[in-house]
């Protein structure tokens, strides 16, 4: 098979050409320091100006100087997690997540309750959704942060985050959601989603790797991850990986503009997998929720094989595709998002990501749905799971 | 005036040509993330192994797997100081650094004073240098840390590391070193200097933003700054800015290979402007060190003028120099590096900072030397502390 079909845009999305375009001279004649007085620091700090509108306008938010750019969708939730519960420490130390947030927020969490802080994390249904009432529940009075995730970047499911906010506003908790993957992808507007702080990362919508942002909403007290220079406003220092900036501008302006359709074009070939493959291979389980979902992602369970090794096959065949979270697929550990939905672990074990990306399309539905069975078929030859499973049918 | 003269290396170094063609396969057709197990992640995977061993190079280290790629400099001098730090707070809680240390490291410790810590500044003399005895004499029982620059960007100064090194391990400290300035300008050996960890930076030496190193020696224990993932052994999460990372492989080892030339080059033209400067312009000091400084940092105090201008004036002629660190030029505020060296306030104001390039020639000396006194001479025209010297002098 010569043609080689990437569909794990969950993990990285190749770079717009004119995203690239817009970078080079950043990486040529316009190599200055953005903070130098002199001229050579005029482009790259108007770039940055430019840049900084751009991923505002991508996410609603009112005045640019409120958005500081990051290394990485890592680096903005832990600053966001960190930065804004030590900057409230002096009115409780108690924090509310999701059991299925992204591990920067988790990970997070666990190091300030290295340092004190308790936290909460709130359990998700079948489908992976969280109930806004359970957040509210989870508020006691000494809480000062919630953050759910805005959409789970393995399994789709898109949480209620506008009713979240309105609980958490009404008992006077600052909420900060994750949005690496819906930012770029679906509508996210963070005056009408009323979130005080919000991820995104360019690298999830066709820019580059490097730049990510935190948006906090001016008047949101922070304490800066990264100390040091006055870049960000304060807020983050060291020098502005402007290259990578500046794509990251490009990409959301145009994610921006081409969202309808985009969204349109992801819908159809997720839809054509959610459909198709369960229909093509028996014993295989959609995850994340029917409807509240991305419209990017498509996830499965397949029942008696072990995805390690499902996606190294399908990647001999030329297929892309992943089993989780590329953040934690080289552990090899099972998924805490699937385990949170409760999904028993040797059924996890199978898990199946595509992250359907903007040159995807329904002909290449059809190479996966030609090229996994036979794969499928092959790994459940080995199972003793599976081995169990047809002697108990026969049995039956 | 039609040429450019760019004077400012130490704020922002250009790509050199083989850098942006390595980083561009990782821009385009090599997008993939270096944790996914299928195809799409073995280039980027393979590429940041190549440039971590590059970067172990650069700087004599023994195995790659103690580089920690970071996004900057800023955020290895973090990373170092508050990792180091937390890693050792059982142990004690003072942290011994020296008064000129670049933000980064100042103002984590500042951070850390916050929970508990205590610091020692140790000063410095006349030119820069920290004395060896001071730092020993400064560590306590309690002391769990010592970070020295290895020189400092401003003045240029190189500061006696290994002497320092050796009377911190006699008394059981590790060492820290923000490296900054001198690696792949100078030679930088961590076996040799015998420091525990050590920070550097792919920007300053003809690699791209957005990457950069914190070296740390196996089997030191270092808390990570970010939480997350797995990647860089679970010290550093967040997605690796893969072309960042090449680029700054592949200055490491050109920046190895090329060293001698390069330190011949850039002192000729250092030894030019010092020579030649304070003799075309009166009331003008050469700050740093006579002979223990980096080849590549030419820095003077250019009396009765205020730097900020100076340095515009200079750029509308197209010449790019620095008055202090471009990290905190925008601030306006007096260098604390000047300051502690002792130089007064109203002298510091006109500091003026040569980073030489490799691109730069005794003609472009020649160019400087030819603009600067008629601006020289007409800031002190407008300035009342010329005058009041003046009426002094006739006076006198």
């Amino acid at each position: 098979m010569d043609r080689h079909i990437y569909f794990d845009h969950a993990a990285a999305t190749p770079l717009l050409p004119e995203v690239v375009d817009a970078m080079l001279p950043y990486l040529h004649e316009h190599f200055g320091n953005p903070s130098s007085l002199h001229a050579w620091g005029d482009a790259p700090r108007e770039a940055l100006a430019v840049a900084r509108a751009q991923v505002a306008g991508l996410v609603g938010a009112a005045r640019p100087e409120e958005v500081i750019f990051t290394s990485c969708g890592t680096e903005a939730n832990n600053m966001a997690i960190k930065g804004l519960a030590m900057a409230q420490q002096a009115r409780g130390k108690h924090i509310v997540i999701s059991a299925i947030e992204h591990f920067s927020v988790l990970y997070s969490v666990r190091t300030l309750e290295k340092r004190g802080f308790t936290a909460t994390l709130v359990p998700v249904d079948k489908y992976g959704l969280v109930d806004p009432q359970a957040v509210a529940d989870a508020i006691q009075p000494d809480t000062i942060l919630v953050s759910i995730m805005h959409a789970n970047g393995e399994v789709g499911t898109i949480q209620p985050l506008k009713e979240i906010v309105q609980l958490a506003k009404e008992r006077r908790v600052p909420v900060h959601t994750d949005a690496v993957t819906t930012a770029g992808t679906i509508p996210v507007d963070v005056m009408d989603l009323g979130v005080d702080a919000l991820t995104l990362a360019g690298d999830s919508f066709y820019g580059p790797k490097g730049a990510a942002a935190l948006w906090v909403k001016r008047g949101t007290r922070i304490i800066p991850l990264l100390d040091g220079g006055i870049q960000e406003g304060g807020r983050r220092s060291g020098t502005e990986n402007v290259p990578a900036i500046v794509g990251m501008g490009v990409a959301a302006e145009i994610a921006k503009a081409k969202m309808p359709e985009r969204i349109a074009q992801a819908t159809a070939v997720r839809d054509a997998l959610l459909n198709r493959l369960p229909a093509a291979i028996p014993h295989t389980i959609v995850t994340g929720h029917p409807t509240q979902r991305v419209p990017d992602i498509a996830s499965f369970c397949i029942e008696f094989i072990e995805g390690e090794g499902m996606l190294m096959l399908l990647s001999s065949k030329g297929i892309g595709v992943s089993s989780g979270s590329a953040c934690t697929s080289r552990a090899l550990k099972g998924s805490h998002v699937l385990e949170a939905m409760g999904v028993p672990a040797e059924i996890a074990q199978g898990s199946m990501l595509f992250g359907i990306g903007i040159d995807n399309t329904l002909v290449d539905v059809d190479a996966v749905i030609e090229a996994l069975p036979p794969i499928v078929e092959r790994l459940r030859q080995m199972s003793p799971l599976y081995d169990k499973y047809l002697k108990s049918q026969k049995g039956g």
